[in-house]
């Protein structure tokens, strides 16, 4: 059987979910695209910690030429985060003629149509589903099957820690700062959680949706956000007085080319799909000119979750850009 | 620019959509596959009817070798329904060397191996998205972007006849022989509504749902099936004393190696992500060991949802099988 060699940059919860998926479900993904898929080497400072999968000390390396320049290696799978040295990375991967897969909001948001063109100009496959929405396949269904629609809007629950901090406080009666004290102790929060709670996160996500259903590129800190930081016990109280919930959406609208965008709080009745999305979960709300009104749920984060999205990119790339199954 | 030729087998109700769908979006078609795709010819008798769609006379036929063994025709969507002679025909289209693509669950479930040999001997592409859940592109997503997951679960609302008919039970405290009549004098029901209320139709979804998921094939007539023709209002008033729902569910589970499969009327907690799918909506939740939990939720019929999912599946033919944009 033939192998694909697999260079990841960066082991921390989301590569060491994508390792995980990728050793536990080996039967099926040899299965899927008829190939023996080995994840090479990996770029990665911290090689002492413990993570529950088989991988041995001579696979790290501490320098990114050892991945980004090895022949060997047929597509690299970017998880170290952040926009920088990640974007670098992923455009010498791919002038290197690497396919590369990455989960990286941040990076993509920022950089959509530099490394758009650079996967293009070198012939290889970009791919980055598990960037929005965790393990929803939603950019697959946006990029492929959907591709028959004019979109007019979409609306999404897309950021768990948020998501998990409003249901509490809905559900219990709590006061934001002690949901997000909690949150953070259970580890569901960033002891920085600037970017979940201000709704920067959820921005760059927007910035993606926008980018592939509108064909619109608009910068994450050009879109008009709020988060939910300032949200207050009583105006969660007066919308379920109202039969509704207070929800941190992204939103996009492209009605008679009017384009519209935001990310904030937003009252949803309570027989909203979306008002039903709790906790951890997220949820995407797509409508079509065609499909009509059609929504995604799943878990938005988490190692296994995202792991899933990255290792459904690798099967993508394998099915389609490196060869047909045998 | 070069042309894609489709030859189209009925224009009913969901030939109509579709023909409408690549009609209305043709500018998103042709940008996403860099192909012109054009209808070329139409089996149907009912030349006269009103439509709404731009067809010239010239372009119908009586006679289906007219398209099976037209060595133009690239692609053949068949949109007859029922077994036969719909599976003969798209199994001598394959043999003709074309791609098929078809929305009909009946003839899938009832030769789902024959039907996916015969492309793989032809060296052809067979797309069903359409066959369950309508517009969801539910298929694409467990059969690609999902194959890096054992699936353990998966639990649909997969027939919208028979949702309707059980929210307007549930939401007004009507008896089921009214609701369904009235849904008979709006067109949401067949005259003969035998396979959708007993639960035929689901389970053709079921089969097909299973084939993929879980690799066992289990014929329609070998699920247990029951319908919702015998729920009582009284039933219905119990289960919303109790907090839940009742709704009819295709249900097939792979835990440590013991596969359970039923069709049949089942409560749910009001708080279940399926409980809040109401009336004509779809919802196919699927549990899997990387991904978790993850619902899907839609428009499961209708000329333009089911339209929506017949083309995706010509562009993803367009798109894998005849050659790149360009």
């Amino acid at each position: 059987m033939k192998t694909v060699k697999i260079g990841l940059l960066g082991l921390g919860n989301i590569g060491t979910g994508a390792y995980k998926v990728l050793e536990m479900n080996k039967e099926q993904i040899t299965s899927a695209t008829g190939f023996d898929v080995v994840v090479d080497r990996i770029l990665e400072k911290d090689i002492h910690r413990k993570r529950e999968i088989t991988v041995h000390p001579e696979q790290f390396t501490q320098n990114p030429n050892e991945i980004l320049k090895d022949p060997e290696i047929d597509i690299v799978v970017e998880l170290l985060g952040g926009i920088e040295p990640a974007t670098t990375f992923m455009l010498e991967a791919m002038r290197n003629k690497k396919h590369v897969v990455t989960a990286n909001k941040a990076a993509v948001a920022a950089n959509f149509d530099k490394l758009k063109s650079c996967a293009a100009e070198n012939d290889v496959t970009f791919k980055f589903e598990a960037s929005v929405g965790g393990g929803i396949p939603i950019i697959n269904a946006i990029t492929t099957v959907l591709q028959g629609n004019q979109f007019y809007e979409v609306r999404g629950i897309v950021n768990g820690t948020t998501n998990y901090i409003l249901t509490q406080m809905t559900d219990y009666g709590l006061d934001y700062h002690d949901v997000l004290k909690s949150a953070q102790d259970k580890g569901f929060a960033e002891a920085d959680p600037t970017a979940d709670v201000e709704g920067i996160d959820v921005a760059n996500k927007l910035t993606i949706l926008m980018a592939l259903m509108f064909d619109r590129y608009i910068a994450p800190d050009q879109i008009p956000t709020e988060g939910i930081s300032k949200i207050t016990k009583k105006e969660i109280e007066e919308a379920k007085a109202q039969g509704c919930k207070i929800k941190l959406l992204a939103t996009a609208r492209n009605f008679d080319g009017e384009f519209e965008y935001s990310v904030k709080p937003t009252l949803l009745r309570d027989d909203h799909p979306l008002a039903g999305v709790s906790n951890e979960f997220n949820a995407v709300f797509v409508r079509g000119n065609a499909v009509g009104d059609l929504m995604f749920y799943g878990k938005g984060a988490g190692p296994l979750p995202t792991g899933s999205a990255v290792v459904g990119d690798i099967i993508d790339i394998i099915t389609n850009a490196l060869g047909r199954k045998g």
